[in-house]
């Protein structure tokens, strides 16, 4: 297999512009897997005269272009709401444009990192425009992680600037201390205060303003940005294929790995979100999905693209969703299961029926269906997306069907908690043997690693050539989860791949036994991993939260029934009661599990 | 100002894969009208360590994935409806990779041009995903040319096959036959019969099938296409800015040029269209918008992309426009200000109150607000869009506000007649002073010409680099038509650039008196152009077409009208009765009509 990159001749015109036939350089290869079409350019092609690229007819892909947009379109319209605080479209748009001028001012070079540790404040939202309109890119680091891991990702990214907000400055500087000790040469990077409060409310707010009086910090960001010029130029993009963010991946299964987004690759999978999540114009927004993670699954800029509302919240409890929709009229939300589950599970005094219905996208894991179900009663009315941050987030989604409508609840909730099709941005999905890279049939029974290929595929792993090597071997991303193909066309997950239990020869999805276990009625939560065991290899084991107030029940009643619902050999032959350690995205940690499970020792 | 083609350097990489920062070209110029950031590379711009372009992560974009993608994820729902032919979205993929593969057979070669001459028949449909999954370029030719302008454009595009449908086979054999005259040596394009009938339905229908029998042809369409292979590989565009489609311009003003879109700009306008519709998953469609004006303004496209069904129409009159939509529940259709005149002043017999609402997009030429009044009175939700060949069509639109719900049918039609604010697929909208390129105030006064710029602008003219050039002369596309913009930045466009009449040195908008004419009761139909005059240069002269039945109304009563509700200088000071000279689109022929007032001699 070879690569060439054909260059046409080409010529300098005196006038601004270039003739398009002269100046494209394609890049094509022999490989036979679609994309490119052949080795060489065919004799045959005809150079077109008369066409020219110039500004008037080329800009890079960028989702900074949605905000300019909407700085024109929706001038007027409430861009953000944030407990009293109110912005316009015109009014983000000045503000991310001092903002920009004044991380320029900071010193900083084009292509430099701008990393962030904050929940989903406005400041956030701004980051994520007005740091590619600087020619930076953004680092939006997760906020649950610990110091040393922390310290890690800054020392990788090589991030400039830190933001941070004031309830997690202390974490920063435990990280900052780190980064400093590990190297000593190492420039620490400046850091910029978020002190921005939602005022008026109490519940939503925290008391961590005391923390800020205790560290020390290089600029308070709301100064910080007042301090910048509207007037602004904005840096575009040299090519769309600029990086815009690395965003680390929560690291379920491996170290953490920095996954880069390109300016034309986040454009992209912004509108195919936008598609994906059927959003009208004028949406609503409430950001129960955190910022930092896949860009708030690229809605960040989604909403900026159909001039929505963004509602930023600091905190997610039910009490606060249930009283943000009926203030703010919410259409769209979104929330890992567990978010669904937090919702359903609240107590019924802070449980609300909906005053209007409210679409809310699941992603992150397969939904239970008895969640799902709870979840319509209420007045969500819940889709389910699939994908990874290596896809921008979303890259599947149970598409639903009118004819689907009339089936019964319990049909519907299966058929929604498939994973279902590509959306809109990808070239193609596959269920493939990762060895043979065959496609499985379509029989909903044949297991294989999902795998992803288009324009909405991540760059790159940052500074990890063999990671990213490896992650697009045979021309297809490989997501690492297994799945099957229903002949409807319509994929669901089963597992991880790393998270399948080989008993007897036998392949067990851990998520099919969980879902069992979490429909007995004295369970919360479960997790199902692998407990080597002598004869079997391996079998199952359960990790169980049971719901509040349960207690006196025995691990076999469980195991009972379990096996009342499934073939013997995928019961779990272990249960133990406790917390599920998750990651901040709401992702259990089946790597601590696995320890456990381990250290329980063979059966 | 300068071009530069800044090429890094490259290295071949033994797997399947190519460093992402070494292989991309930028292109960047000194220009500092935005798109391009500097002359050089800046120093500080660090190349990204770890990231690959692959087919994993790079496709060009190309609205041929569109159907790919909806053979997959649509497969069994209705594609296309054609009287008695029903198309699911698999057959329709299927079909049109039978006549990709059949259109390679008959000798092409990767950027040959096909062109077409037919009405709204599945085959126009299925020619814009084959020809350009063949590698070839669609020139889907206007049906109302005469055979003159006809061999013009095929000679000129150089078309190496042509599709004609049965009824307008002896207009394309005229055509061919000038062709041949007008150069001997000059091969003749193959010509391909589309004799697809609607079947049961006689109404729409046409008895033309017996002209078939009397002119030769070379192939038939359904008999081409069954001889193809399903199997076929498609042709990937080399490159996304290669071109998918040349259209001529209807030729309102000057001679006809060809309009090139490439896959990108064609990619990034379906979207966009698709947005500026507001059109959900699953839309019906009413072909009412000729599919070979701007390929159907990039619906075409669109429709596949969000798994709609495609009604296809060979006539359109107001009587099939109502029964389709009552038989296929029409979600969404389209249509110049003609046909929702058409729709309007029908026999009340043939108009029927709809049994659901329909968003109808209208464009082409501002709507008068009497026939949005009486739209919406019959139960057409209708929106306004503007914009030109060069912009594949819809490039602006009036995106309609909630609060505007609550005002006076008047005002509410007054305000949709503007033609309002960019899309999303554009970069820059702004009505400007094309001598000074000085943006005029938003004042809702101050007349300037309307300038896009962006991805969906076109590639260029063909053939015609001086006409590119001047087209995109100071960055921007020049549109030709003039427009003032409003205080909350919606534009409304006032006349062509060449429309407007100068009276002893004031500028009248000829549409302003077209809309006063046209609020007659007695009128059907206006158009206003310049006459000369010896003692203010120019009048404005107005061509009336009555309504039926009426008779014995003068001129000088038409006059009084006009004089009653406009600036006496701005009144008519001549009124010509008859038939008003139209493109096939619907735009009056004002060219033909300034010759006519010309030929009056002056006052």
């Amino acid at each position: 297999m070879r690569f060439l990159l054909t260059k046409r001749v080409f010529k300098i015109f005196p006038p601004r512009c270039q003739r398009l036939w002269l100046t494209y350089t394609s890049f094509s290869s022999t490989s036979h897997s679609g994309g490119f079409s052949g080795d060489s350019e065919p004799e045959s092609w005809r150079t077109m005269e008369g066409l020219l690229r110039t500004p008037a007819n080329f800009a890079p892909l960028s989702p900074v272009t949605f905000l300019e947009r909407s700085a024109k379109v929706y001038r007027d319209r409430t861009s953000l709401v944030f407990g009293s605080v109110y912005h316009t479209w015109f009014q983000t748009y000045q503000r991310c444009l001092c903002l920009a001028s004044a991380l320029t001012s900071l010193g900083t070079s084009t292509g430099d990192v701008v990393a962030t540790l904050a929940p989903n404040v406005p400041a956030m939202y701004e980051l994520h425009f007005a740091v590619p309109m600087a020619g930076l890119i953004l680092c939006p680091l997760n906020t649950r992680l610990d110091p040393s891991t922390l310290s890690v990702l800054l020392a990788h990214s090589e991030a400039k600037i830190l933001f941070v907000d004031q309830q997690l400055l202390e974490l920063a500087h435990g990280a900052l201390d780190l980064l400093v000790k590990s190297d000593r040469t190492r420039k620490s990077p400046k850091l910029v205060l978020i002190s921005q409060s939602n005022g008026d409310d109490s519940e939503n707010d925290d008391s961590s303003s005391k923390f800020a009086s205790q560290y020390s910090f290089d600029y308070e960001y709301e100064t910080l940005l007042q301090s910048g010029n509207s007037e602004f130029e904005v840096i575009k993009p040299r090519s769309e294929w600029d990086p815009i963010s690395i965003n680390y991946t929560s690291g379920t299964t491996s170290s953490p790995k920095g996954v880069v987004y390109s300016h034309r690759g986040a454009y992209l999978n912004t509108l195919a979100t936008v598609f994906l999540h059927q959003m009208p114009v004028y949406p609503v927004y409430l950001w129960t999905v955190p910022m930092f993670h896949g860009n708030g699954w690229c809605l960040i800029w989604g909403v900026a693209a159909q001039g929505g509302t963004n509602i930023c919240l600091k905190k997610v409890t039910p009490k606060l969703i249930f009283k943000n929709i009926s203030m703010h009229q919410i259409t769209n939300m979104g929330g890992a299961p567990t978010v669904l589950n937090m919702i359903v599970k609240c107590p019924v005094t802070e449980q609300k029926r909906l005053p209007h219905r409210v679409e809310i996208m699941t992603g992150g894991s397969p939904p239970q269906p008895q969640i799902l179900a709870k979840m319509e009663e209420l007045g969500f009315n819940v889709s389910h997306m699939y994908g990874l941050t290596e896809t921008h987030g979303p890259g599947t989604y149970c598409l639903w069907k009118p004819e689907w409508d009339s089936l019964s609840l319990e049909e519907r909730c299966k058929l929604k908690a498939r994973q279902g099709v590509q959306h809109l941005g990808l070239e193609g999905l596959e269920v493939k043997d990762p060895v043979t890279m065959e496609t499985v049939p379509d029989d909903g029974l044949t297991m294989g690693e999902v795998m992803f290929k288009g324009n909405t595929v991540m760059s790159g792993y940052y500074k990890d050539l063999e990671a990213t090597r490896k992650a697009f071997e045979g021309d297809w991303f490989h997501s690492g989860d297994l799945a099957v193909k229903h002949p409807d066309g319509y994929i669901e997950v089963k597992d991880r791949l790393k998270d399948v239990i080989i008993s007897g020869g036998e392949n067990i999805s851990s998520v099919e036994v969980e879902r069992v276990l979490s429909s007995h009625q004295a369970v919360f939560e479960a997790a199902v991993v692998a407990r080597p065991d002598n004869h079997w290899g391996e079998t199952p084991c359960g990790f169980v939260k049971l719901k509040d107030g349960i207690d006196g029940i025995k691990p076999e009643e469980i195991i009972r029934f379990c096996r009342d619902r499934l073939p013997h050999y995928m019961a779990p032959k272990t249960i133990v009661f406790g917390d599920i350690p998750k990651t901040s995205t709401g992702k259990v940690q089946k790597h601590i599990l696995r320890k456990r499970a381990e250290e329980l020792g063979s059966l």
